[in-house]
């Protein structure tokens, strides 16, 4: 294993001991909550820990099944205690942005259905501004064209994001354009603006939702609590 | 036909007088908007109109097809002259709600990019104040459930529109929720909240959009500048 791996797999460690029996907890997407789903399986297989997991995407509900963790659909619970998840960019109000793995309209769901949210992150994502991490947009196919130029118009730098010379998908069936900003100067302005433009699903702008920030450092994990 | 069939032909009629040669025309639906594309054709075939139709749903593609209307998609375009479609209800300042027939997204799409928006109704349509019509909401179906509890929540009396006990779903494969409000008094401030709301992909308030309304009065069409 890479010293970077001993890290995020640390990290996972820190983050499952924020769950307590009886949890309904929101399960993520990316490569440290892969470690950190692999630790809550260990907890759930030797303390018997009764928990429920509410995963984000079709490749986590895999590995928690594998695991022997009971899952259950966002619209099957009636509330989530504490979902843990990645993170693209964290600012130092913690503020986020998600969404490289193309899957933050998903994720900002089941965030904004969650009493509690926890990001786990390698420290690489910790920057004091916004935006050298390009802001991506869920959008609706019908009229993106449109919608490209209308952002372009506004000076967003946006880019489809392509794979293989075709549009890449979420699980919504809808494109991503990547708004290439280099900086975010008012994440809550622009938060609004893109709110408010039709045609845009969703934006990866995750703003006052994170409560607990795991940071995995050279020397081990840190724990910030934001809010 | 009907008296309300003849009235709802003649505002047709009036609204393709709007229509010059060479003009890019997005071509709305329903009712009315079915005898306005009747008149269109008839101009197209007698006058050899040179226009280019672009539909917001495959009924009306279908219709312009056979009337030989030459038609293309939003984003094969750069640009489109009129829209012409009809709305459910419209208020004195000329705000309106659509979305009764499932379509509001892609309505909206084609109007925000159209450089003069014209609406063709029948005078039931015409209100003091909008919501006596429930307003639409085009919502993802992951996590719906939930965004249904919190719209109770905030009081909007939301129905999610079914057919046979099934969702209804529209072109882009998301559910339908009603908020039966009977009466929105502030329409700009119901917007930027709904806007805000994630998993709802788009409401159905289309408001500083229209710019000339045809309403089929019992002594024939009026046309009402907005804007």
């Amino acid at each position: 294993m890479t010293k970077q791996d001993e890290l995020k797999q640390l990290v996972g460690q820190e983050a499952v001991k924020f769950i307590e029996d009886g949890m309904i907890v929101g399960l993520g997407t990316g490569s440290t909550v892969k470690f950190m789903v692999d630790a809550l399986g260990k907890r759930v297989a030797d303390e018997q820990l009764s928990i429920v997991g509410v995963p984000t995407s079709q490749r986590t509900k895999e590995q928690a099944a594998g695991l022997g963790i009971p899952t259950k659909g966002l619209d099957e619970v009636d509330h989530i205690d504490l979902t843990i998840d990645g993170a693209d960019q964290i600012d130092k109000n913690f503020q986020g942005i998600k969404g490289g793995g193309a899957a933050h309209l998903w994720e900002k769901i089941v965030a904004i259905n969650s009493t509690k949210n926890m990001w786990i992150v390698d420290k690489s994502k910790m920057v004091d501004q916004l935006g050298s991490f390009p802001l991506p947009l869920e959008v609706i196919p019908y009229g993106s064209q449109q919608l490209f130029k209308r952002l372009e118009k506004q000076g967003f730098n946006p880019v489809f994001r392509m794979k293989n010379n075709n549009y890449v998908t979420t699980d919504s069936n809808n494109y991503l354009i990547d708004l290439h900003l280099h900086k975010i100067d008012n994440p809550k302005e622009l938060a609004l603006t893109l709110d408010q433009m039709t045609g845009i699903v969703e934006h990866g702008l995750f703003l006052n939702i994170v409560n607990t920030v795991i940071v995995g450092e050279d020397d081990g994990p840190k724990v910030l609590q934001a809010r």
